[in-house]
């Protein structure tokens, strides 16, 4: 039987010896290192780093693991994580009317290329709105908005966060900015798909913006979702270009395409624990 | 012989009968027309073409061609140009303390990539800055500024470009804001490359904002200069991915990529007459 | 009410005279032209063009157009079609057992991007295999494959063919080899998509092949069908970077991404007649 | 004074326990990792590393370094290398007609994005071809071609690369094939730029061959140079778009973007070890 991976990802202020020591904790419970990669940001002083390895034996857990290795991140004052790689992701995915990005999701987990477990669809648009999309055993939750009260829907999706068990919320084109109280729960596990290249177009209807401003290409920005909006740490972009010739409408065409592969590239990322939060930027570990 | 070859640009308000009457003016006079491009603008109401066309003899002369044009142009109330393909536009390039774009316009002009004739080059330092650059016979202007007194060295400024004859002027990477009065007396002759991806980082030292907000994507814009900084007609942009580990020092260094191929792209469009304002934005015909 | 748009697309010799007879044609008849492109081929001597057009009238018939521009079209041998606009191209899909460029066109489809009718979907698959997919009531054909007697289902899939009345055949990954006959009656209305990018790697497993080779991108090309398998003329091809760390799996995975946007784009350019061909390459007049 | 900076790069057969070992080494003698990449070929069992280091003291010599890493690089039987990061490697650049390539590497060299010391010019053209380009003190060696004779003048070339001390050869568009024995001789240390997307159009006018395909982008690569002509491992390749409009003559234009940039990419990752050899594949660690 193949030895099972597990992903450790820590970060800490920079400081000699922190690569010894982990790779020599590794190296002392017989451990053997698959992947490494790290980055020091010379600006923050902060020192990031994750690692791929398989332990010494196949059946040892997760949480023996996790024991051995708090003496290190003790000794370095670590934010850490150690996982088992195989382990599926709880995700929760919400969205509002358009639902390229749902659709694409759903298609992309269900031939595996998203190893997670979709726990929830939260949409504030009735199941009929996405008829013709196949949401198997995944529990749907219609939780429409009252602009009077949005206070009351954001409790309903706060339950099915907690009730589901969700690790990672991700923004499908949801159209409702959260609270800041919502944002603030969610910190460091919400993904957002803005249909802009941040910081270009913040706001509303950025395509008509761009349309407007007669840009020449046009992109789409993944971000962890805060209290500021349109503010939040940036994971990933991508753009496509456009010409004097494309209305409005045309790149909000073209732009489906940039959102959805965007946003599919950045769950698979942050799936895989190579997305780490760096202040108000990220540290993104590629394959 | 091989005939020559004349564009003709136009642009003015829509309506039916605009491509009919040029195209029957065209074949009456025997011309036989090798390229086509046309735009309505829907927002503006504003009718856009671009035409390349063999006269039916040879030995015509631009005048006369401009002299039989004058009625369908009227008709229309036409903003017009009709051009010698092969005539070389006479071009005045102004750099500061950085020359990779003057390096590579030079180059590009050198091996026939760019058919301009360059008039001149304006700098606001002294030739000992490009020593390794050879200008040929073209001749140099080192035109400091005085931050106390802008106005004398644009008065300069604006006595090399009359008495050169310079048609454009290219600003590569020169790093002094036009006054309003000269930008305006520039206006739709004057390109100038914006080392962002507009309309982000707007203003000084965009790298180091992108760096500051995390992009993934780095970019250049080169636009038509305007009285209102950093917001004229955009014509070309492009990008780079960039990575948390890039400092700002390597976005400057990936930008000058950028730069130059966006701004030598530009120009080659301009010279071909394939750029024509639309208010605020621009058509550009692509090959 | 608004005018109808008409689409005419044409190609014959070059000689001089095309353009404006064509223009003063539609102009003597009362159209407004809308788009116009043109190309003429200097090795091969070929000329091509593409025009939208308003007529005159609301309520003109296309075949009433047709037999005013028969004469024009006769008098330069001209190879050409005149369509309605919005009229809808019935198209055929055939897959196999991959469906990501199936799913893809027919969400597409389902919100507007692909103004068509899906007359079928031929499957060398049962429909079990899609029982994810909402065919929605397009009739869904099972024929599979009987490697020691492929005529009996080629002679089956010609029957959908026929009694569909399908304009246009998308091989949306259908991993079967059209026989030279089905090709041969397919020629210029049916297109494919290739998982390399072409002419590197054609034949079989074209992702494995470009991981042994070590390529640092890797692509997808759609073509038109033709006899000689991989060879036929080219419409439209994209890429994305790899790296020594992709495995062949991983490449199968991005290459997803690349084939249905590049197919999706394809169709998008047949259903608007902006592809023509020209020997075994293609004119395509992009938006 | 800050310590210098080192590079270790080492490639062997995988096994447990090389990263540990390597890691623990570097740990004892007191140096900091700063950088640390690493690859396992699945396919061919080898193993991968790349290292950038701080030592314990800012005064160690590299010799030092190297007789302490033996012991670890004996144990594992690997193919390694240690050196002083900022030591600039000596490159000889050779040169046909063409010297796009040959220009950007200067101007590039200049500014300080490749930090190297350009020991020499060979060239097939006398140095009136490049009679624009400012070669500083960079000996230029005119050593034509005698189709009769190639071996004399591959004499002249090997003298050159001996005095020299050239330990990388750059092939910025030298247009003759080097006969399998210098090929061989410079294996691993010379590198060529192709003007095609490999696999796709080996051999003679890439360009023209591109056009008469019809194909969608062309491309350049960067290889290792090796007796089999176009085959040498691919360190990096690029494209760009072309359409039906395009001319061969156009491609060469477009494809001189392609070619310098893929170029001076390549050579900067080289200079920064970061290009490790797979059999006849690449490992790039990329920054």
């Amino acid at each position: 039987m193949e030895a099972a991976q597990f992903v450790l990802t820590l970060s800490c202020a920079d400081r000699p010896g922190i690569v010894g020591a982990v790779s020599s904790h590794l190296a002392a419970q017989g451990s053997n290192i698959l992947e490494a990669q790290q980055f020091g940001d010379a600006q923050t002083g902060q020192f990031f780093m994750r690692l791929v390895f398989h332990p010494c034996t196949a059946d040892v857990a997760a949480d023996d693991l996790r024991a051995g290795f708090k003496v290190v991140a003790q000794r370095f004052d670590m934010q850490w994580t150690l996982r088992l790689r195989d382990q599926r992701r709880r995700v929760l995915l919400m969205v509002s009317k358009f639902d390229h990005c749902l659709a694409d999701l759903l298609y992309r987990w269900r031939i595996g290329e998203l190893p997670m477990d979709i726990v929830g669809i939260i949409a504030n648009h009735p199941r009929e709105t996405y008829r013709h999309l196949d949401f198997d055993a995944i529990p749907f939750h219609y939780l429409p908005v009252d602009r009077a009260d949005k206070a009351t829907q954001e409790a309903q999706v706060w339950a099915v966060i907690e009730q589901s068990g969700a690790e990672l919320v991700v923004l499908a084109r949801y159209m409702q900015v959260l609270s800041d109280e919502l944002a603030g729960k969610l910190a460091g596990r919400c993904i957002n798909i803005h249909h802009s290249f941040l910081p270009g177009f913040k706001g509303a209807r950025p395509y008509h913006q761009a349309h407007r401003r007669g840009v020449k290409l046009i992109g789409a920005t993944a971000h962890f979702v805060t209290a500021d909006l349109d503010e939040g740490p940036i994971i990933e972009q991508d753009i496509e270009r456009v010409s004097h010739s494309n209305t409005p409408e045309d790149m909000i065409r073209i732009g489906r395409d940039i959102e959805r592969r965007v946003l599919a590239r950045t769950l698979r990322l942050v799936l895989d624990d190579r997305v780490l939060v760096d202040g108000h930027k990220t540290v993104v570990f590629a394959p």
